[in-house]
C-alpha cells in the first residue's frame, strides 16, 4: 500500500520546505488517500467580520508544528491510513449559490471514492454543501462544537444561506437527523428569547456551556455518544466554541467558552465513532495577532484526524 | 411607556450603522431612561500605563456584538426597563479635582431622576465621584471585582486621588460601609507585607483569588450576599480581576485571575440584589491587540445590566 | 441658515464624546445639509483581502483628529456650507445586486435634494451605484486616484460587478465620459500585457506613477483640469493609490506609489472644479495595525471636502 | 548586612527610572548577593522560531510590575536575603560550544561564591551549561515545568546540543540524577510513538498534562517532593508548559497546557525544597504582541525567587 | 580626562547587556559629563492619546542600534566630549505644576554644572520647564521641528500648561526670543482660521511643510541660521514633524510631513550652531507596533548629539 | 518548449490554492527551468535580531499579489523563459559551516545546469555560499542594494562568517572583483571612523545614500553600469537599503533610506546587464506587523526577475 508520511522536522526545520497540512504530501485524485485534508477558503456566508477566507493558509502554516504521533494514544493516523493534502476546494468568491454547487461537486468526488474529508474552513456555511455531498445514504448525525446554534432562519431581509443559518437548512434538506445532532458550548446573547427554538423543536440537543460544566466532561461525552447512537455522523468544529482568550481570531467571538484542553478531552472521548467527515471552521487570521487561533485550529484538526482514522473501518 | 430596543443586526449588520452601547438609542435627559449607560473617558488617576481614556469607545464598538436576550435567563433587560446610551460624562483631562466635581455633578442628575447608572470607564478612580453622587442616603455596600484592593493611602509623595486609593477615600468619606464591602479576586505582589491592611482593619472583606478557588463559586456568591445584606450596593467591575490571558488590555495586569466564565457565574449569582449603580473599568485599548479585553468588558456590562434590571424594582 | 460646526476639542477631548465624521452633527434628511458625509460599509465586490466593510467606522474615529480649518487656505468648509454626517448607507451584505440597488436608491435622494455626497467606503465597487444616482444629467467626468485601472471585464468566471471592474461598467452604462476620465498613480503588475487596454481604447487617460513623477505635480494637475474640461466630475480616491508605507491597510496594496503629501498637493490643485460628489475607498482596518491608513483616509476626506465646498456654487 | 530593596514605585512610577529585575540594584561581584538574578540572552539552541535572545530584556521590563511582598505568604525574599541583578551572562551568538563554555564559566563563579542563580533565558539549551556549573558535588534533582521532554538525541543530522536535547545530555553527563527528575505538563504530538522513551527508560518521571489533571495539584506536588527526595535540586520553568493562551510568545507553543494560576499553585507547593538554582526560559518577545508572556515569566520568576529564598538555609 | 565609550556590539550583541542611551555608561553627578542624556517620562500635558511616558525606555532600547561614529562626518561625539546617560528626571505623575518644578530643578543642576542636556521625552510640555532652567541668561533662540505650532492659549476651560500651549508660555515668560524662534514642518487642520496667530504676531517664524518643499532644504537651513543669528538656542524635535508613515507612534500624528532623510539633512545643516540643549519628544510606544518611531527618535537623538557636540566650545 | 505560467487569479482567488513564488509551478530538477526561484530560510549569520529564517514563506505568500506582466515594459519574464519555484535550499540550522557547504552544493547544481538562481533569504550571509557556486569562471561583479557595507572583518571575538562580514570574505576568496562591486544606499552609524575602510581600500564603490540623492538616480544607474563594465555580475538586494518606513521587518533597520519607488527605478535602470543570479535578503516577518516588508520584497523579486530574464541571452 502507498503510504504517506510527513516531511521530517529533524531534516528540514519546520520553518523550511513546502507548506502542507502536517507536512504531508499534496495529491489530487480522490482515491489517492483514505483521508483527505482539504482547504476551503470561502467566507461569503459571513454576517459580520470577514477573514476566514484566509483560514486554510494559516491552518496549513500552523500545522507545521504538529508531529506524526499523538502523545496520549502513542499512535499515528499515518500508520493506519493514507492521509494527504488535496489542496483547496474551488469556490466562487462572488456568488454564494455557485460556491455551494462547486463545493458539493468537489466533495462528491471524495464521497464517491470512499475518501473521508477533513476540511479547513472558511466560514461555517461551508458545512452545508459538504453535507450535501456526504449525506447520500440518508441523514447523518452531527456533532457540533460551537458557541452558536446556527439555526436562524434568515438574515438581512431573507437571505437563507449564511454561516448563521446553515444548520437549519441542513435539517430542512434532510441532510442531518436532528435527533442525532448535538451542539456543545452554546452561549452568548441572542436575538430572541429562545434563540435555539428551531434547534430544540426540531429535536437537536443543544448543550449550553453551562450544561457542559454542570454535567462534567465524561457525561457530555456520554451524551454525545448516546445522541449519535453509533450511526454515521459528521463532526464540525467551530473554533468559536472555545473561549476567545484561546481563539480570538474568529468572526463572532463569544466570551465564556471551554478551554482548549477541555475541547481536546471531549474530542478524544469520541474515539471509535463512525465519522464520515469533519471540519474546523471560522479561523480568521486578520483578527489573530498572536497566531494562537490557527495553532489551536491545526492541533484540533490533528485530534479530529485521529478520530477519523480510528473511526474508519 | 417609551421603550428602547437595539438596532436590529438582521437589518443593519453589526459593522454598519451608529455605534452606541448595545446599539441602543442615544438620549440625554436623565429621566428618559430607567437605566443609563454612560461613558467615562478619564484616566487621570492612573499610576502606571495609561490608555483607559479610550475605553468607552472600544467598549461601545465591542458592544455591537451583544444581542438583546440573555442565553441563560432567556429574558432581556429592554423588555423590563428603558435602557439608553447617554453619551460620555464631561471630564477635565488636566485637572483631577475638577474632573471629580464634573463627574459627581453629572451623576447627581441621574440620581435625582432615579435613573440607575451603568458606566464604562476610564480608570478606577472614577468610581469615587460616582459614589459621591449615589451615596446621598447613607453609605452603600460595594461589590468589587478586582485584582487590587485599591486602598493605598497615597502615591508619589502624598497624592490621595488615584485609581489605587479611591476606595480608601470612599470609606473615609462615608460613601461605602466597609462592613458591606467585598472584593473578589485580590492577588498580586504588594508594597507592604499586608497591603490590604486598611481594607481589613476597616472591615472590608477581601476575597483573594486563593479564597475564590478554595471556597468555590457558590460559596463566594453566598458570602457576597451575606456581606451586602440585602441593602443597596454598588457593583464595580475592574477587568483586571480577570486573568490577563482574557483581558491583557488593562493598565495593571496581574496574572493568575479567574476566567471570564467564572466571572459570569459570580455576577449571575448576584441576581436580585438591590444595586444602585455599577461600572466596568480599566479597559485600555492601546494594550489590547486582539480586542478581547473590550469584548469581555462589553459582555460583562451586559451581564451587569441584567443584574441592574432585575434588581431595580 | 442652519449651520453645523464640529464639537470643540477644547471642550470635549478628541477621545471623548460622540463619534461622527469630523465631530459634525448627525442628521438624516438629505436637504438638511449641502454636503453629506456618508459611510458605506460594503466590501462584497472585493476579489482578495476583505475588511473594507469596517472602513467607515475607522474613518469616523480617525476623523476626530481633523480640526475645522485648513492650514493652507485658512478657510473652513463649515463656514460656507452645511456639512453633516448622514450615517451609513443601507446595504445587503449577502447580495451584490441588491446592494447596488440600495446604494443607488440612497444616493438618488441626495441627488434629488441637490446635496453633494462625500462617501467613506467600502470597496471600490461602491462608486458604480453612486455614479448611477449622480449621473442623471449625462455622463460625468471622473478623477480617480488609484493604483489600479479597475477596468477588467470580469472575475472568477464572468462576474461583472467587482471592485476591479466597476469603471468598465460605468463607461458601458454611460455614467462617465471616458474622455473626461483620468486616473492618477496607476502601477503594479497585471494579468495581460496591456492591462489598461479597455481604459485606453475607451479614451480614459491613465497617468501611471511613472508619468506622475516624470511630468511633475503641476503638470499632472493641469492634465486633470484639461481632461475634465470644467464640466461636472466625480472624484474617487482609492487609498491604494498612495504608497503602502503610508496606507498598508487596504485590500490590494501596490508598492511604489505617491506620498500623502503629493496626494494632498494634487487634490488641492483641483480647487474650483465643479465636483458633484466624491469618495474615499478601500480602507481596510484589519490590515492597518498602526491606524495610519485610516488617518490618511480621514485627512484626505477633509481635503476633498474642501474641494467639494469650493467647487459647489 | 548589606541589603537590597527595589526602587519604590510610590516615588518613581514603574515606567520611569532604571530597568532591572524587580527594580533591584545591579551589582557584579558574585559574593555581593545571596541570590543572583541573571539574564541569559541566548537562543542558538533553538530548532524552530527564534527570538528568546530578546527574553531577558522583556522579562526585566515586565518585572517592573512586580512588588516586593508575596500576597499569600506576606513575606518578601528581600528581607531574608540579598537579591540583586547581575546583568547578562556573556555569550557567543555564533558558536554554540563557546557559548556553553562561557555560560558554565560565568555560573561557576556564582557556585564558588555560594550564590544561588535565578536565570532569565534564553532558550532551554542554557540549562545545560548552568547545570554543569552547579552540579559540582554530584548529580542534582530536576523539577522541570515544560510541554516537552527535551530528551531527543539529536537534530538535523546529528546535532546534539539544542533546546530539544539538553536534558538527555545532562543525564548522560551525570549532571542530574534521572530518578530525581520530574517533568510537569508534558504534551503535544511527537516524532516517534514514544517520544519520552529516553526520559522513561532513564528513570525520569514525566507527568503529562493529563496526569496533572487526573492526579490533581496536591498530588502532583506530593509526587514532585517524593521524587526530589529532599535532596538538592534545580528548577527549570519553560513558559511553554503553560497554555499558549497565556504565553503565546514562545518558540514551540503546545496548546492544552495548565493555567498560570495552576502553575503558581504548583510552584508554591514546593516551598522549602533545597533548590540550588532555577531558570525561566523560552520567552520570545517577537511573538508576544500583548506582552503577557513576559508578564507571566516575570511573575513566575518572583514566585520562584520566593522558593529559592525559603529553600536557602 | 575621563571619557566614556559605548559598550562594544562586537563583544556584547546589541540585544544583550545593560540598556542605556547608545550603550553609554550611566552616571549621576551633573559634572561627570559634558553632555547629559536624560529621560523624561512624563505625559501629563497631553491633550489626546497618552503614552509618551513610555518614550524614554523605548528610545533607550532603540538606541542600542546606534553605533559611535557618524557615517557622513566620520567623527564621533564621544571623542570630543564626555557623554553619558543620567537616567530619568524625577516627575510627579499626578500634579503638573509639581512636575514642572521638579523638572526645572533637575535641569538647573545641569545648567549650573555647564553640562548640555539632551532629553528624551515625554510629551512636548516638558520643553517648558527645561527652558526655565536653561534660559537663566536671557531668552534663548528656538529651533522647533514640529507639525504643530504649540502656541494655543489654553485647553479644556483654561488650562494653560499642556503640550499644545508650552511655547506660548515660554514666550510670555521670556524664556525664548520669538524673533529667534523658528518652526519647521507646521501643518494640519486647526481650530481657528489662523491657528498660528500668536506665533506670528509674536514674531515666531513658522515654516509650514509647504514652505519647506517650496524653499528647498538648503534655503530652509539658511533661514534657520539667519533667524537664530548665531546666538544660543535650544533645539526641540517633535517626532510628529516627520510624516507618520515613519513615526506613527505619537500622540497627535499629522499626515503629509517630511521624511526622515529630509529631517536628517536639516539637522545636519545646523552644525556649528551654539545649542544649549535639545530634546526629542512625543514618541508614544503603545501606538508604535513596528517600533520604527522609537528607532527614528533614537537616530535623531544621535544626529542632534553630534550637533550639540560640535556646537559646544 | 515546456513553459510555465502562474495560476490564474481570475480562476483561483489569490488567497486560495497552493502558495509558490508568483503562483508558478514547483519543480525540482535544475534543468527544468531557465530561472530558478529558491527559498533560503537561514539566519544563522545574524548578529542582532533574528527572524529571516521565516523570510521565504512570507515572500512566497506576498508574491501571490504579483501578476505576470510588468506595467512599464508590458512584457512578462514567463513568455521568454521557463521560471519555476524550486522550493527551499537545504540548510543546517545549527552549524554555519555545514550550512555554507549545503548551500554551495545546492547552487552548484543550478550553475551546472545553466539555470539562473533568484533567491529569497534568509540573512545576508547566504550570498557568500551562493557566490561560491556561481563564481566558477572567475570573479563576478556585484550590485548590492544595502544600508550596510557588510565588510567588517569579524564579530564577537573573531567569527568571520556573519551577515556583516560576508562581502569581505567574498573579496578575499576572489568570488567578486572589488573594482566591479558597487553598493547603493550605504548609511547609518558605524563602529569605526571609516567603517567602509575595507570596501574602499579594496576597490569597492560605496554609494552612500547622500551620494544617491546628490547624483540623482540616472547618474547612479550610469555609475553602476560603468562599474560592472558589462561583465557578468550578481545582484543582491538587502531590503534594509530601503527606508524602514517601507521595510520595518528586517534585522538591522537604518532610517533615512531610499523609497521603494526609487529602488524600482534603479533596478529597472539595470535592464540588459548580464546578471548571473540575484537575491532578496533580510526580510524578517516577526518584525513586520503590517506585512509591507514582505510585499516590498516580493515585488522587488519580480522586478529583479525581469532583469534576469532580459539579461539572460
Amino acid at each position: 500500500m502507498q503510504t504517506y508520511w510527513p516531511a521530517s522536522s529533524s531534516t528540514t526545520p519546520r520553518y523550511a520546505g513546502p507548506v502542507s497540512f502536517f507536512r504531508l504530501p499534496t495529491v489530487s485524485a480522490p482515491d489517492q488517500a483514505d483521508i483527505a485534508l482539504i482547504g476551503l477558503p470561502y467566507d461569503g456566508g459571513t454576517t459580520n467580520r470577514a477573514g476566514t477566507r484566509h483560514g486554510p493558509r494559516a491552518l496549513r502554516e500552523a500545522s507545521m508544528m504538529v508531529r506524526p504521533f499523538h502523545h496520549v494514544t502513542k499512535t499515528s493516523p499515518y500508520t493506519r491510513h493514507r492521509v494527504a493534502d488535496f489542496g483547496d476546494c474551488p469556490i466562487d468568491p462572488i456568488d454564494i449559490q455557485n460556491s455551494l454547487k462547486l463545493i458539493t461537486g468537489h466533495y462528491a468526488s471524495f464521497a464517491a471514492a470512499g475518501t473521508t474529508p477533513l476540511t479547513a474552513g472558511g466560514d461555517h456555511l461551508i458545512t452545508l454543501p459538504i453535507l450535501r455531498a456526504l449525506a447520500k445514504n440518508g441523514p447523518l448525525g452531527l456533532i457540533q462544537f460551537d458557541a452558536h446554534s446556527d439555526t436562524n432562519d434568515s438574515y438581512f431581509g431573507g437571505h437563507k444561506y449564511t454561516h448563521g443559518t446553515w444548520l437549519r437548512r441542513a435539517v430542512e434538506e434532510g441532510l442531518v437527523d436532528p435527533h442525532r445532532c448535538v451542539q456543545i458550548g452554546i452561549r452568548g446573547t441572542r436575538y430572541a428569547p429562545d434563540g435555539t427554538d428551531f434547534a430544540e423543536t426540531s429535536g437537536i440537543t443543544a448543550l449550553y456551556i453551562e450544561d457542559v460544566y454542570r454535567l462534567g466532561l465524561p457525561a457530555v461525552i456520554a451524551r454525545i455518544r448516546d445522541i449519535t447512537a453509533g450511526l454515521p455522523a459528521y463532526l464540525t468544529f467551530d473554533v468559536d466554541g472555545i473561549d476567545p482568550a484561546f481563539t480570538p481570531g474568529t468572526g463572532t467571538p463569544e466570551v465564556g467558552g471551554y478551554t482548549v484542553f477541555e475541547a481536546q478531552q471531549l474530542v478524544r472521548g469520541l474515539s471509535g465513532l463512525p465519522l464520515v467527515g469533519a471540519d474546523v471552521v471560522e479561523v480568521s487570521p486578520p483578527f489573530d495577532p498572536s497566531g494562537n487561533t490557527a495553532l489551536v485550529g491545526a492541533t484540533m484538526m490533528f485530534e479530529i484526524l485521529c478520530l477519523l482514522s480510528v473511526g474508519r473501518r
